[in-house]
């Protein structure tokens, strides 16, 4: 079968969006066919939109618009005294929708992978260092993944940020809520026994 | 959580996609992010030509670009004794990649549905009995699908156009391949047996 080229076009770029194979690309593609041109060019629309404006903010380096800060660096209400460190912009989001934390973020930009290359200077680090300083912070909360290269980085920056005098923490690692203690895995399991607590 | 307005909008416009849920939308979006304008670029260029040079093939109804012939209209190999309704475009793509049919085909854009209105005026009814003359036509295959609309649009079909003197078939119902006995439903599988063949 041989698309009209401007269908194969569509149907090659929706493909290579991550998460969408060939028959999520084909069920787009006839879908959009289906509506309005305006229903098309609001979507175009908002995808332009999202690689013109959307910056790094230049305290924290999550994304932000037209330059300026991100909403929760231009937040007077957030809480200066504490500041979370994590790997990705994806991750702020995540820690956001739970609601439980009011502090600031520093977003890396990916992990401590010597294998690949990816030492402290590739990381948004020095950035992190420069802003520790002041009365009012009072603890870094190391938020990376708990993988080989998120530990590498926690213990790396733990050992930098300690020597400056500012209370480090992470954390807790444990089972996740609604999981089967049968199907937890080991290093997990054994992790959620060593930090039991009373109750 | 907040998001920036253009990021926000960009997960709104992406999760209205088919089969794209809120964590398609924010891993497509992040995705987008990371990539370069240009990736960005190609993909919108590629939407709006969607919708920009595709149209219906005045002869078939399946999708066509810049007003013409859709390909296989316009193909002189093409079998013209045989022609093949389809419900829509998207099975016209599916019977091409078997590489089992060389006739044309027909899109008639849904099925009979008398619960939601629609009736023989509301799909390219009309348009099929116009092309249904001359000595060369002599196989009408009806391919619309094995459900109750499909099934009866099928039956009223066949009976308009066998009146017309034209051979009119449809494809075999049966066990699809790969299946197992076992794990058929009992309408097909009655029907695999009633349509069994001699090896």
């Amino acid at each position: 079968m041989s698309y009209p080229d401007a269908i194969q076009n569509a149907l090659d770029e929706l493909g290579r969006l991550p998460g969408i194979g060939p028959k999520g690309a084909q069920r787009i593609t006839y879908w959009l066919l289906a509506r309005s041109s305006e229903d098309a060019r609001r979507l175009t629309d908002s995808i332009c939109a999202l690689k013109e404006s959307i910056s790094f903010c230049p305290q924290c380096w999550d994304f932000a618009e037209d330059g300026g800060l991100c909403r929760i660096c231009a937040d007077p209400r957030r809480d200066v005294s504490l500041l979370c460190v994590v790997e990705e912009p994806r991750d702020v989001a995540a820690i956001e929708r739970t609601g439980e934390y009011r502090g600031r973020y520093h977003v890396l930009h990916g992990s401590l992978s010597p294998m690949d290359g990816v030492g402290p200077d590739q990381l948004r680090v020095r950035e992190l260092m420069s802003r520790l300083s002041g009365d009012e912070l009072q603890e870094v909360i190391i938020a990376t993944n708990p993988t080989v290269e998120g530990e590498t980085t926690a213990v790396y920056l733990a050992k930098t940020i300690k020597q400056l005098g500012y209370k480090v923490t992470r954390p807790a690692s444990g089972l996740p809520m609604g999981g089967d203690i049968e199907f937890a895995d080991e290093l997990t399991l054994g992790r959620a026994f060593e930090a039991r607590r009373e109750i």
